[in-house]
């Protein structure tokens, strides 16, 4: 997706040749704009898929998910890994280790909102080495629901997370595919 | 707005005839079909505003904002109150203190999203007390930013957070307005 990956070199931030900071449209202020190209491509890659709910975790997913989620006619349920006391005891939830912030956290959805009738497409800003990703493919299995596919907004390819869902027969789409990032450049696939 | 307070009776649950608990369609399972009447609204409401940015916090405001930027064209600016570490250290930030967790927590913004020259409408979900709103204000007057407005989807009138707004000559709106909670039967303005 171009426009996509010319707002990454334009605009991203490349700490450690490991992460790249997209504050400035993706992840603090947001692009609403990129974000409806964003979730019309998706619709394209996943057109097929007769998905019936779009799952995310906060807070930077949940901007892309909504947007998206107007392609598909369908409600987005967001994952909490904050203040999830108020969602009582009746949750689902999976442990997520965060590689870059080296922290364990849950995340929890309500039972309510998540069934075994349900085609879940998966939305998230970034896949690296698919912790969040299997966390949330954990709560849905607990719902019996049908993860039907995983839209990434932007994957870093030199870490794990593809091959953690393509081992699971999942469909991945990914919209800016970075290779590798070598004396502070990206390099897209 | 009447497709609104109709889902507020409908699937609000009521605790304590203080707390509304909109789960299934606002802030956990979002209604996207629902959140496009609410931005379609909030654009009749401030359309004569020339609105820049629209200013919401992490994360049940993140949606509704996302969905409302598109009436308005312009970018969402989420204020963090989690993992805000990444940031660096040019930020506003402003204490909020909430009485619903009784828990003192920052709201931070990076100062490059917000500037003198920004008109910001700042989205929420709830008005309670006003607290989160004042925290986004109280950011947007470190940025020299002017705040036009102020648009809440469901706003507690018998607590005190409109008179905080009002106080300073600044247009609020709410599209579903709670008088009062009696018996656990919600009474609408």
């Amino acid at each position: 997706m171009d426009i996509l990956k010319e707002k990454i070199l334009q605009y991203g931030k490349v700490i450690d040749n490991r992460i790249v900071k997209v504050d400035s449209f993706l992840n603090h202020q947001l692009d609403i704009e990129l974000f409806n190209e964003i979730g019309k491509e998706f619709k394209k890659r996943f057109r097929e898929k007769n998905i019936t709910k779009i799952l995310t975790i906060e807070a930077s997913g949940i901007g892309i998910a909504c947007i998206t989620a107007q392609y598909f006619h369908v409600p987005v349920v967001f994952a909490k890994k904050h203040n999830a006391g108020n969602l009582g005891k009746d949750i689902y939830q999976a442990e997520v280790y965060s590689f870059t912030k080296d922290v364990l956290y849950n995340v929890r959805v309500s039972k309510e909102y998540l069934s075994s009738e349900d085609k879940i497409l998966i939305i998230d800003d970034f896949l690296a080495n698919g912790q969040a990703v299997t966390g949330l493919m954990n709560v849905a299995k607990q719902a019996k629901a049908e993860v039907v596919g995983v839209g990434i907004v932007i994957e870093k390819r030199f870490q794990k997370g593809r091959e953690m869902i393509e081992d699971k027969n999942i469909k991945l789409e990914s919209l800016a595919v970075i290779e590798k990032i070598r004396d502070g450049k990206i390099v897209f696939n």
